[in-house]
């Protein structure tokens, strides 16, 4: 941890891909925390109910008894109150950190929303919508990746940077949509350089640390899938 | 200008709110451009197109020929790459940051988007839940001035700062919506804080010279509700 006097802790649930995204981000600063698992469906702590009044909802990161909310603003956060800790997440360049912040919001906006869309749409109109706004994102993505990397294997270069943080977060959702709907967000054909940096991202020890294990989400999501079509049933009766 | 090498172009159109943001924080910081009128309507320049090709939207700042899209990036942005030149928009403390850039993004995502639900739902009942949702935000905002401006003026104390940009943006529209749909965002019963700040956020040299004329935005309004009438009208023939 950065300094003794300096205490985190983290307000999580193991499944959030909001949550990895910022044990990434302590992960690749070298910095540690206490984690605390949320119960989200049986009732959510006081402390979460406190921390986060607006949104009521995980990640929060508790610096010092500080909240901070919000995914991406907890990753920079980090960034800037531990600039003095390990890499630096964030290009220093003004114009370089506006294009991270650009493809960020890109990420949740577009790319996670419409991949959502496509696997959970109400109507198999919605979910073609969803599956055509997929393939557009990862082509826009696949581009940036090109763009940004410059032939290197992340895209913060020969280390891992925000973007990288960033996507990096939906990682294990990705093989477990794989195993659960047949999709394969990143492939060796629509967008190489995403496939492999899957794969690369993947095998960093931080995210092994970091994101949660491919097969407990796919049985976590067939758990919650069942649980809601048991509640929709019961209140059709 | 800052630097007598530096080039601002700005892409806009003047009845966006998100482009008067923009307009804000180049007052603000006493930085002089080029103001580039796009005709959404009628056709966007290839040189929107080729600076913005995700989103295909203005704003865009052109700084040196380099692209920056997205208001409250390029806000960051100009903040950022012109440290040096007149105040400083986001707060120096990074914990503060972060507070600025949770409730910038509440003001578009919760604040913005459930006020324009309200005045533009498809159903009554669309309507009436943009309304329930837009106090709840308006109530979280009055908490949030209160306690970030400390009793001063602005959010950002007693100049303006990150929040008052991103949220002065809407000034020109607050007080357009009032006139068209009779509904008052801000007032001196609910939300009395704001309602003063909207005063003297508006009285400001700056503010006047980048916010749009509040009649103009009125006929421009009632415009285009004929224009879409008209077009609905022709397509249910």
């Amino acid at each position: 941890m950065a300094g003794g006097s300096d205490e985190l802790k983290l307000l999580g649930m193991w499944a959030s891909p909001f949550v990895m995204r910022v044990k990434l981000a302590l992960g690749f600063k070298g910095l540690s925390y206490e984690d605390v698992e949320e119960d989200l469906f049986g009732g959510k702590s006081e402390l979460l109910l406190k921390s986060n009044p607006v949104h009521k909802k995980v990640p929060v990161l508790l610096h010092n008894g500080k909240p901070v909310c919000e995914s991406q603003i907890i990753v920079q956060y980090i960034d800037e109150a531990f600039a003095g800790t390990g890499p630096l997440l964030l290009p220093s360049d003004p114009y370089e950190r506006a294009i991270a912040r650009f493809w960020g919001a890109y990420i949740d906006d577009k790319l996670l929303a419409s991949f959502l869309q496509s696997a959970k749409g109400k109507t198999e109109e919605e979910k073609a919508e969803g599956l055509k706004q997929t393939l557009v994102a990862v082509e826009n993505m696949e581009g940036a990746f090109k763009e940004i990397s410059k032939g290197k294997p992340f895209f913060g270069g020969d280390t891992v940077g925000y973007l990288d943080v960033t996507l990096g977060a939906l990682v294990s959702w990705i093989h477990a949509a794989e195993k659960i709907y047949g999709m394969r967000l990143f492939d060796a054909t629509r967008s190489p350089l995403l496939n492999a940096w899957l794969e690369q991202f993947g095998a960093l020890d931080v995210a092994k640390a970091a994101l949660a294990d491919v097969d407990r989400l796919v049985e976590y999501a067939k758990k919650r899938q069942a649980d809601q079509a048991a509640a929709e049933a019961s209140s059709n009766n």
